[in-house]
């Protein structure tokens, strides 16, 4: 069994933004030398998604109104979690609307994905340095 | 170590459908030869969901109408994707609300459920052919 | 390639609950002997969630409020699976809102979570005892 780590380095200059990550886990797929197996992406960050949608901007729009509209950042004294000095709760909910990780298919040294498949790390309090862990097993 | 792929075809007749897929995954398993291990079961399209959840039908009745009420369809005009002459942004939001895919433990030979555990194909713009990846690894 | 099979039991007080699991996950880890693998973990009902977010007790008290909003306990006449005699459909869509299962990477024998990733178990139909799947591959 053959297994590979990496990191991958983000930096979002907008609280909300979608960053498309496929060719970089692909990437990683080739430098793990693995053939058959699975590929974990997720972030390092509590407040962040890694997820698999199109790859359109008119929809990373439609993400960012839909989780605000589910999860709205004002007031901030309606979480609890602001209590702490923190305005970021509403990043936590958002995040868990889209989900924190995907597990991807490797098959033949490559990610197994349909037609319109690609990555995404959306993040939802950025501005800062952010890392998105990528682990593989397989053989 | 095992590795083994297999495409799940669907062809669903309503818009949105749940299709209880249990015993065909169960059935991949089988013919993977994997004892333990891990099984990755994902839509390869992005306006559907993969999920674990309880085998009756007045819950997919209600799946469709909550997903229907925190994303709805009407009207087309408030998603921007919908500008790019899709009318589908609403199933692309419902997915993800459902989950793109499930990771199921393996042990035995089996998939490892608890007892009430089924595994469902959820489509969100269906009326077309559709196909559900697993993928198996282990030993 | 080794593998590791492991039930963590809970018992919640209240109907709804999150435990923080971290440590019993990683213990675990620990009893696999696995140093680089993959870790899945999930309940093996199908009215709770296995997620990672912060250890922050303001923030689930935030996720009690949020998950009510969206999928609201009453009236229970709402829900067509409430017909079967069950009043737990809302249970059902809360669990599916937190995602039923997380997937985590092993690095030199330990989890692989950033800084403030922890594990917890949220339970939305409690006050029995309920049981988590930790399913370890590797080496």
């Amino acid at each position: 069994m053959k297994s590979y780590r990496e990191e991958i380095r983000v930096h979002t200059k907008r609280t909300i933004e979608f960053v498309r990550i496929t060719d970089r886990v692909r990437e990683a797929v080739r430098k793990s030398g693995v053939n058959e197996g699975l590929c974990l992406v997720n972030p390092m960050h509590i407040t962040a998604s890694v997820f698999v949608n199109d790859n359109e901007s008119g929809l990373w729009h439609d993400f960012e109104q839909w989780t605000e509209r589910l999860a709205p950042h004002e007031p901030i004294s309606q979480y609890r979690h602001n209590l702490t000095g923190e305005d970021n709760a509403d990043a936590h909910l958002k995040r868990t609307l889209m989900g924190r990780e995907t597990t991807l298919a490797i098959t033949n040294g490559d990610l197994d994905l349909g037609t319109w498949e690609e990555v995404f790390y959306g993040e939802f309090d950025g501005r800062r340095d952010k890392r998105i862990l990528v682990k593989i097993i397989g053989e």
